[in-house]
């Protein structure tokens, strides 16, 4: 295998619904921050901006995650999976990721323990 | 809210397909380790048994990670995500998590790097 192929572009296969899943994980500290979705314009922005894009599937939009907020993700780096249907962004977080305050979307446990860090206020914020 | 309003236990929303996401991280190094989707019977089963459970939407069944190759995935923790539509499962990974003998299955950047350690020979174990 040439050093070409080797590092040849991942082609993504985005899903029936033109979609794939992206975690977000913290490129310093490796906490898992959210799951998104990302259509084939968002990794393109993405990819341009190096400000983590998705698509949201309830406003069915082009979502600039932090475009509202100011809680962007700068991506540092963008990893694909074996069989390239899902994506990881690594990530640096202003502030915190999701909507509830918290800087991890995955703040509780399946028994509804909190175990995550509330980092802001979200009635001051949205 | 009183002890056991706030403890409890959540209501996980699958999908129109029955399945949600899962992410498997390494309990202890932080490494996302997988992406698969899960049942209520993986769910239940995981649960039940302390083993990562999915449903494998190839094969449309229940598939017990590791079941084959000895790989499996002990599960400390089960999180649950701000919308309840995706789990975080916290492993420890037997061996390795992904088929192609990496440690993780996000062992490529989307410019086709490989940045993941190669732990075993699938053509050994498969």
């Amino acid at each position: 295998m040439s050093d070409a192929d080797a590092d040849a572009e991942v082609t993504v296969e985005f899903g029936e619904d033109g979609l794939v899943p992206a975690i977000a994980q913290d490129a310093e500290d490796g906490e898992v921050l959210m799951l998104a979705y990302v259509s084939p314009e968002a990794l393109e922005r993405t990819r341009e901006t190096g400000e983590a894009h998705y698509y949201s599937r309830s406003r069915d939009e082009l979502w600039h995650k932090g475009g509202s907020s100011g809680h962007t993700q700068s991506v540092e780096e963008i990893r694909v999976d074996c069989d390239a249907d899902t994506l990881l962004y690594l990530v640096d977080q202003s502030v915190g990721a999701c909507h509830t305050g918290h800087r991890s979307c995955f703040h509780r446990t399946i028994d509804g323990e909190n175990v995550g860090e509330r980092v802001f206020d979200p009635d001051e914020v949205y």
